[in-house]
């Protein structure tokens, strides 16, 4: 007796960043690794009390099965939400909540991925995205992202080379902590015009600005096989699992399906605890408790990146979210450094596993949501140290 | 500009109970046709103290990401139950908590089932599965399930025709209400033994018995290359989205990968309620009191089934769960019955589309866990004159 798995089981990246976590338990480590929000923000109180209020006055529907679709009124709050803030054309019948904005890859790989057909992601890519999509068995090409949005001549080769999906994190992207500009969404939405590509926008950090002005999704600008992704992680809880996809009527039909047949609705409990959280509570008063916070932590790895880094790396300047990323001028393999910087007590996830297409092997991607802002000056600094080592080929 | 969707989503079964279940949204209507535990029995007041204790107390961990397996001791906990009351040799380490059993029916299919594979079906056979596994492109082969179990030929000969998996739903299945007998299940495992076949065992309604004694699960008589799925939407509520798979550390491995992919974890905020209305609760209480009303519903269709279905209708006698399942000695088809009983404000499932080899067109699943004893005695007098008048031609 033997046992097989599927063929797509061979195409799945190992998560790299979970066996990267491990090593980063130990509590003595300074972790820039991971990639959670800070539990210190969490609404702890306004959520227990949503839970209990929400199922004491109408248990008998809060526990029992629900549509495929989610919550009707939760679903009216993020249309709404995108009507008021972002301009965007989208009403309630245009949301479906996932469990995740993670399942919402997952069901996008299944709706529209034959074998073999291509994908796009940004280099550096999202690895949730790259893993969900591996499950269908595409062919991924990867288009550089550079400081303002991703190289547009690649980009638009990619798509003129009969790409299937072109998977994008606009804002604040994990892992590079890069958004596009305004110019650079309309020159996107431009090239993807007219062509049967589905577009795939991930924004789950497009909240969290804390620098310059906010700019509205790519996908008001090209709503057509279009899909646009979001969550509650980042702005309330990422225990609830909650996300939701927008779309056109078409391709929610199919959504729907898909999504049945995976778990057949996301938790009940879950919705109506979130919606009850939102109706009793200021989230805009939190997000700008959030963006604050974050906006502290990541000026203070900037300053710490500046102060402890060589010149020659380079970083970025993310204007919101959770990441950085800092780019080495060298060609020894990084993991050298990252077992150095364990050694000194401070993680960081190699930047490797973000490519698609190779590369990468110099970069690294950096957490600030996790830490205080003491901690992180001294994290970067052991940091910074290894750094100077590792570049002097000690 | 076109939207095409990947192949596999042509293949996939519309929802048909969906939409009976849309006809039968009139509260006028006396509903045989869904499946839903019976609401007055949900755990209200507890689940909302669990609730709110456990946010309070342990927010920070509670809405926070979580590891994919799950909540370490609600896998100890649905182990050691196993191991207590069903005598089987698991333990947490086999546990993976999913986003309710029908997300572990979809990493099923993901991680075995390549394009064309077969997979056994019991005939009649649950829909979701059916749902869930046609999204991966399999051939299905149906084994007709006889009172005590399946066809044993007819399973013999699909699995030496090289079968990938076989999936079953053994005791008081959906929709049959069916369960294997002690030696029919050592019958299956005899044959399933040295095999390759992935055996896939579903049991959300073990707990569900209200006549003759307990048989454990299958699983224990072959775990090998075997998974064992269960639920919490039946003794506890379906609102958390909470199931879990026991099975092999060689196949939960894969399972685990899948599931990451597919949504990052099950919600640690549903998992953490769970668990702490387990520890605060008496859940063989509550679950004593699902069987006794659940037994007294069930009977009470049955009798009426006596009284007022004509004696050629062969229904079955169900010893726990929800469902029952009648066969009329007719080839007339059954959609004009469905009219003519809606048109009495009396529905049921059709039970053509839980075959997947044809057949069924005189069959139909009633449910009677959400009714009263009252309603499904009206219902099923409504419904009895019009099997009457069916099978007499009018």
């Amino acid at each position: 007796m033997s046992l097989r798995f599927a063929a797509r089981m061979e195409s799945v990246p190992r998560s790299f960043i979970r066996e990267i976590l491990k090593v980063t338990q130990d509590s003595s480590i300074i972790s820039f690794a991971g990639g959670l929000p800070n539990p210190d923000l969490f609404p702890v109180e306004a959520f227990a009390e949503a839970a209990a209020r929400v199922i004491t006055e109408d248990g008998a529907h809060v526990l029992q099965y629900a549509t495929t679709e989610g919550y009707q009124p939760l679903r009216e709050w993020i249309a709404a939400r995108y009507r008021d803030r972002q301009g965007l054309n989208v009403t309630a019948d245009d949301i479906v909540i996932t469990s995740g904005s993670q399942q919402g890859l997952d069901l996008m790989g299944k709706i529209f991925l034959n074998n073999g057909d291509t994908v796009i992601m940004e280099s550096p890519g999202y690895l949730g995205a790259i893993q969900a999509f591996s499950m269908y068995g595409p062919k991924f090409v990867g288009v550089p992202l550079e400081d303002d949005g991703p190289d547009l001549d690649a980009l638009e080769r990619a798509v003129k080379d009969g790409a299937r999906l072109f998977y994008a994190v606009t804002s604040f992207q994990n892992p590079s902590g890069l958004t596009y500009t305004r110019e650079k969404r309309q020159a996107v939405a431009d090239i993807l015009k007219g062509t049967d590509v589905i577009f795939a926008e991930d924004n789950p950090y497009g909240e969290l600005r804390f620098r310059g002005e906010n700019v509205p999704p790519l996908y008001g600008l090209r709503p057509e096989n279009s899909m646009l992704m979001g969550s509650f992680s980042k702005i309330a809880a990422p225990g609830f699992r909650l996300g939701w996809v927008a779309t056109s009527p078409e391709i929610r039909q199919s959504l729907v399906t898909a999504k049945q047949a995976a778990d057949l609705h996301t938790g009940t409990v879950a919705q109506r605890i979130m919606y009850r959280y939102l109706m009793d509570n200021d989230i805009d008063q939190h997000i700008a408790r959030i963006r604050e916070r974050y906006g502290r932590q990541g000026r203070a790895m900037l300053a710490a990146a500046e102060a402890y880094f060589p010149e020659e790396v380079k970083v970025t300047r993310p204007e919101g979210g959770m990441f950085l990323w800092a780019e080495l001028p060298t060609k020894r393999p990084i993991m050298e450094l990252f077992d150095a910087a364990i050694a000194r007590k401070v993680a960081f996830v190699p930047g490797k596993p973000f490519y698609v297409d190779g590369g990468g092997d110099n970069t690294m991607r950096l957490n600030f949501s996790n830490a205080s802002e003491e901690v992180i000056d001294e994290g970067m600094k052991r940091l910074g140290e290894c750094i100077k080592a590792h570049l002097a080929g000690k």
